[in-house]
Formats: structure tokens, sequence, C-alpha cells
């Protein structure tokens, strides 16, 4: 769908400096002739305006009489290029200085600054893309592991737009008869048979609570799964997460919690990013700041998707798991976590080989990285049981609002039906319904809503 | 001219990140169709292998059969690239995740990391750019101001190497007139002129010296043009330079100096870098830890191409310009450094209307800005003076020293000729001269000179 919009020429950096090459983006109504009067192709006769889309010129770059760079300029026809304008995309020595002049040449001959996020935003309003691709845009150059890079680019592949735009289609088809009821009011007809409405929005309502219930897992592949590893001090906490990091060939960042004795290292495992959250050790203490501590160390459990519980294979000896958790007062919800029990230093103090428990436990030696693929191997089958490719992910805290504003309209639908309310009261409620499944895919949308999204977007996105 | 190489298929990123948009590139024997396994194109009939050169395709860039992400892919034939051989250009989502994806897998299909450099090298060894413009490039790109970027992109579009070219052409004739003599020695002939060799020897000289002379204002434009502020303690040297950084609209920029109480400022004035080097204020100390200081004040002094000596114009009512110098015991080489006298305060002591000094000074007020462009004015004539436009200059050690091998070599020749040596003697300083000249276009190269330049490039350049 395009929207009437100002189709201004615009021009922004689209790449970033620090290599050898960048690439200046030129995009609106004006976009060829204005880059035909600032460059002087190989091929003196050729003329950018009526070139072909897709075609690569290399050629000095003038400003006015002087020679700004040598560079290559590509040209994109209306309808053919990312933002669906005319576009011209230069390719220059990735120089300061050249970059300020072409920006400032540009501007003099009628282009303006893109602001951030326009080149998105026009593209979205030619439809070229719909409100959830133009979002993913962000979210896949953000990406740091392979889930979250699927979750975005599924979602830039437009099949959660498709998922929801059936969805929206099929109450659409349904509000339809009911609108017209209304108009033959006076004549008490029943376009829309009730029964098979009721089975449609039982089935929109369980697609849309599925999609409700994967944000939790997507916006934990996006930030990371939380893993919260607790235990005694002495068990080898640190030692561990030592060893998970040196296991690690990918992404590696350490960054610093929100409380300033929580340390969390990101850590990409199988392709999966994992938040381990070292906590401070578990024990009874009188001391108030180590109170506080542990205090933490509870709430860090809580927010955890997975709990490693670090234990000494020297206690295990004479004790048993469910013993030592009932000592550290562990409150897992096993319904909502997973917990894994890590019996440490095995090295050291083999196990009894009879050893049982109704946990899940792995033997290891965090110091000797004795199962520590185990482990990762773990880890990764807790996120495969989502079946990540299968489905179609939330990661976005507006789809997740706009999804529950539609979900509480099905729910007020369904009773109204139910409760036999007057079909105009219950139209509302659709009207509602709908208008918040279009808001996702931008099938709806306002000035302010499209602000929100595109200001916190970079300029060249 | 080509040289033989392994084209083995490199790849590297040109573009830096940080932005939403990265470029790969991939260049060799097999580029186009090591890219074919592993891209989609939108128009699935597409064989890219077939396309024509600077063509741009949209597609699905396909990691064995995961998406990897969609793309615009460049195609550039043999010959019709920037390395020559043929080339593929990925334009990519700027994800460090993707970038990392699509270097592995162009590697697991045979291709290589780019050494640092390989791309413009290979452009050397195919002919597609001397030596000093492969050196340019990089210039071009570290450029940030006005007059740097001029003297690197005339070093691109090789008007540099033109002149040496046409040098070493005469000088290759006129060598060769003179082995063939060699050859026939027995026979006793002159096939060259002696006395037309000795004029064209002295032009090339003169011609050389020039280009050796330019490289003082070349380097010296390269890193800034350093501008030594010196006066008594209170003059007003810091507010000074306060008011020209406050003028300046560009790249301001603060980097610590050799020393650590000499702090350097770099400011574009006008499109020229300026190195502003705030001295300590020059007076008779006792103290040693002072006198320390002042000995370095006096150094950058001796460093600077400007000096800029700032008077209180209190001090000018009762004593001269003159006197004043005396007093700080500078010693300034009028030949090589333009001295200015800055008298400051100017709108607190107004001077004498009939103040006379030999000397080149401009009454200012540093701290109400009176005058301030005047004095930038005055600064950016000492640069122009050197009319930069149409001569070439030089801005690489390399060159320089190429060229005062050069440059010895002729002064031996000439003697050579004057003293009556031999010919046989004569030709060996002939070769060398021709080596060292050629050795700075390229046109004679060795590989640990080619590993020397394009080791500090960086890679993807």
């Amino acid at each position: 769908m395009k929207r009437i919009y100002r189709q201004d020429t615009i021009c922004a950096p689209i790449s970033g400096m620090g290599g050898a090459i960048m690439m200046v983006r030129l995009s609106g109504n004006n976009a060829i002739s204005l880059a035909e009067e600032c460059f002087i192709p190989k091929n003196k006769s050729l003329s950018l305006t009526k070139s072909e889309t897709h075609r690569v010129y290399f050629g000095d770059l003038m400003d006015d009489s002087l020679l700004l760079d040598e560079c290559l300029l590509t040209v994109f026809a209306e309808n053919h290029s990312y933002t669906g304008e005319q576009s011209v995309e230069f390719g220059l020595h990735a120089s300061p200085f050249i970059l300020q002049q072409l920006l400032s040449l540009l501007i003099r001959k009628g282009a303006r600054m893109a602001d951030p996020g326009e080149f998105t935003l026009r593209a979205y309003l030619n439809g070229k893309m719909d409100l959830t691709q133009a979002e993913s845009v962000a979210d896949l150059i953000s990406s740091t592991s392979r889930s979250a890079h699927r979750a975005a680019i599924t979602q830039l592949k437009g099949n959660f737009s498709k998922k929801l735009q059936l969805l929206r289609k099929q109450l659409l088809d349904f509000a339809s008869l009911i609108e017209l009821e209304l108009d033959f009011a006076e004549e008490d007809v029943e376009f829309a048979d009730r029964s098979r409405f009721l089975i449609l929005l039982e089935e929109i309502k369980t697609e849309i609570e599925t999609l409700i219930h994967s944000y939790k897992i997507g916006n934990v592949l996006k930030k990371g799964v939380p893993v919260a590893i607790i235990g005694k001090p002495n068990v080898g906490k640190s030692t561990l997460l030592n060893a998970l990091l040196q296991e690690d060939k990918a992404i590696v960042s350490e960054i610093a919690g929100t409380t300033r004795d929580v340390i969390e290292d990101t850590i990409n495992i199988q392709g999966v990013l994992f938040r381990f959250v070292d906590t401070a050790g578990i024990h009874n203490s009188l001391d108030q700041i180590e109170q506080l501590g542990i205090k933490r160390t509870f709430q860090k459990i809580e927010e955890a998707r997975i709990v490693l519980l670090v234990v000494d294979s020297k206690e295990i000896s004479d004790s048993s798991i469910e013993k030592i958790i009932q000592e550290t007062k562990l409150s897992i919800d096993l319904k909502e976590q997973e917990l894994i029990v890590l019996v440490n230093k095995i090295d050291e103090f083999p196990m009894k080989t009879n050893f049982e428990s109704s946990f899940n436990w792995i033997p290891i030696s965090a110091k000797s990285k004795f199962n520590i693929e185990q482990l990762e191997n773990r880890l990764s089958k807790y996120v495969a049981q989502f079946k990540l490719e299968d489905q179609s992910i939330v990661t976005n805290a507006r789809h997740l609002e706009a999804l529950q504003h539609s979900h509480e309209s099905l729910i007020n639908i369904s009773n109204g039906f139910k409760d036999n309310l007057p079909t105009d009261l219950i139209s509302i409620d659709m009207r509602t319904c709908l208008y918040h499944l279009g808001s996702i895919t931008g099938d709806i949308s306002t000035d302010e809503l499209l602000g929100n999204i595109f200001s916190h977007f970079c300029i060249g996105k």
C-alpha cells in the first residue's frame, strides 16, 4: 500500500567509516538528475537520467570544478530501490573530509540530510515493506547470535506479517458481515454465522496467545537467555564461567549488571546468546552488606530461565542433591525455569557409582573442563525445545503490546456474543481488535506511531 | 604493466561497521562462480557468470539452505574492477554476525581472507594503478583537510607519476644510446650527444630538486603546518588559541605533544590543517624544571614553519618589537620560517597611531576576537604562496628517499661526463638513477618493497 508524502531528495551515509569504502545514498524525486550534476562518468556520453536501473558507473565526483573523489555510482530507478524512490548510491573512499564535502555539495544542490530511519520510513510509505519488516532491519543489524539473527531475518522476510495479515483478513471478512447487518438493522437479518464465527474467534485467540507467549523466548533470544550460576562459596562457580568463556569461539563480552555486585557475561553457545550471571555465593550471613548481595542473588535466580546449581562432589559423597537444594533455600519455579545441577570437582572427588537423584544433574570438572561440552549441549537443547525454526517469534515490545490489546478485544467480542450484546457494541470491539492487529504491520498507522518507531533508528537506515 | 601472481579468490569487508550497510568484496579468478553458489537472485533464471559487468542484483544470500541476509550483489568483470580481476561486492545489513557468517561461508567455498592492502596490491599488479597511485589511496582516506585531500587526489589521478615517468623516459632514451655505445665500444663511436645530454641532465636535476623541495611543504600539509605560539607569560597565548579554536567550524582535535608540557591543537583553517603548539612562556627562570620547559619551547620554535610571537600592547607603548624579540632571545630562521608578531590586548591598551616596525605585525584582541580573521587570512596566505594547485607535491617519505638517491646519481653522472670518466662507469650511475626513479611509480619493484608498502594498509584496502 502506497501512502502520500513529500518525496523531496534526501541524503545520508549508509555505511560506517573506518574501512576503505563508504556508501552515501541519495533518494527522492530528484535524486538522479541531482547526482548527474556532481558526477562525470568515465564514459562521458552517458546520461544518468537515461540509465537503466541497477547499473554501476565509474567516474569523477566533482564539487563544481574541483575533483572530490573517484567513485562508483549506482542508479536505482523508482520502484526498484530500497526506498521505492529513484535513488543513487555513491561508493567513495572512506575519508571524513570527502564525506563532509559531498554532503554539503548535495545539500547545496537541493537535497537535505535524511532524518534517522527516513530511508526505511520511505520504504514503508512506498509499500516496499510493512512495519514489522522495517523494524526487523534494526534488529537484523544489531543481531549478534544465530538465534537473534534468525528471528530478525524471518521477520524481514515478512513471515510474521503474513501470519498476522491472514488472521486480520479472516476477522475483517467477518466484521464486514457484521457491519452489513448493522446497515440492515431494521430488517433483523444475520449475514454472519455466529457459531462459525465463535470457532474462528477461538482459533485467532489461540494463535495470538501463542504469539504473546513466544515473546518471552523471543525477547530472551534477543537479549540472551538468562542463566544464573549459583552455589555455596568456593564450589567453583567462577571457574565454571571461565571454562564456558574459554570454550567459546564467538562473541564474548562482559557487561556490568544492574547491581554493582552482579557481573554478567554474554556467551554465544552454538548460535544462541546466553547471559550468565555469576551470583554471590549463597550462605547464611549476619553481615548486612553480604545479606544484600544474597538478596540480589535470589532476585537474579527468579529472573533466570536456567539455573545452574553448582555443588561440590565432596558434599555429594555424604549428602543428596535434594538436601543441598533444601539448604540453599532455593525457590525455583520448575514450570518456568530449568534447573541443572552441576556436580563439580569430579576429578578430585569421584562420585559413588550408584549415585541417583531425581534432579537433572551432570558431573563436571570446571578446572579440567570435563563435561563442559555436555553442559553446553544441554543449554542448547533447552532453547531447541522452543522449535524456533517452525514458529513466528515476537521479539518486539510494541508488537507484544498490540497483540495483548487485540487479545483483550477478542475476549470482549467472544463474551459479547455469549452475552447476546447488541451487534453495534460488539462491532466496536471488533474495530479495536482490527486496529491493533493492523498497527503491528502498519496497515493502520499514525504519524505518532511512525515517529516513535523511526526516531529510534540511526541516520542512514 | 601486468605482473604474474597467484590470482586465488580473496575476500574482506571493505567498508566499516556502524552504519546500516556494509560492503564485502570477493576478488580473484573464481569470484563470480563462488558468489553464485551463495546467492539466489530475485530473478531466479539469472546466471551471475553470464552477467555483464557493473550490474547490481537483489537477492537472498544463502548459507547453504539457511537465509543469511537479503543483499545487493554487484558484478565486476575482469579488467573492469578495482583489482582488475573479476570481483563481486556484497551490500549487506551491517551486522557483525552476518559478516562473520558470510566470511566463513566464502572461506568454506574456497576463498581466503585478503591480506592488508591486498586488493590495492592486486590493482597495482594488474596495471590498474602505479605505486604512487596505490599509496595515495591510503592518504586520500586519511585526509582531513582540503589541502591534504588535494595532494592525495592529485596523486591518485597519476599527475605525479606522469611527471616522473616523463623524466625517466627522457633519461632512459639517452641511457639506451649510451648502452649502445658500449656495445660498439671498439669502434669508438658516440651515438649520444654529450652537450645535449648535459642540458637534459640539468633539466631533470632541477625538476627533481623542485620535487624534493616540495616534500617540506607536502609533509607539512599532510600532518598540519606547525605553528608555535610564543611570548612572555600572561600575554594571552592560550586565549589566542581558544579564539582560533572557536572561530573554526571544521575538525578540531587535541593531541598530546611529545613532551608532557607541550600541548598541540590541530585546527582546520580555510581548508589547511595547522598544528598549533602553545608553548611555555619564555622568561628568565632559575627553576630547573621551568628551564626544561623553556628549552623544549625553543625546540618547538625551531620545528615550526610559522612563529606567532604574542606581545602585550602595553609593552609596545614604551618599547619596540625589535627590543622584545631581542629580550626573548628568539632565534628564528627568517628564510625558512615566517614570523608574525601579534600585538594583543589592543582593546585594553590602544597603540600609538604612528607605531612602526620592520616586522610583520597585526594588532589583535584575542579576548574580543578582534582581527582574528585577519590572522587566519595571513596563515592561509602563507600556505597559498606554495601554489599547491600548480605543482606536484611529494608527501611520501619513500618517494623523497628515492628522489634523493636519483639526485645523487644525477650529480655523479654529470661529474662523470665532466671528468671524462669511461662510459661504462657512467652507465652504472645511470642505471642506479633509473632504478630509483622507477621504484617510485613501481615500474621497478621488489617483493620487499611491495611488502613494505602494502603491509601498512588495512584489511579491505
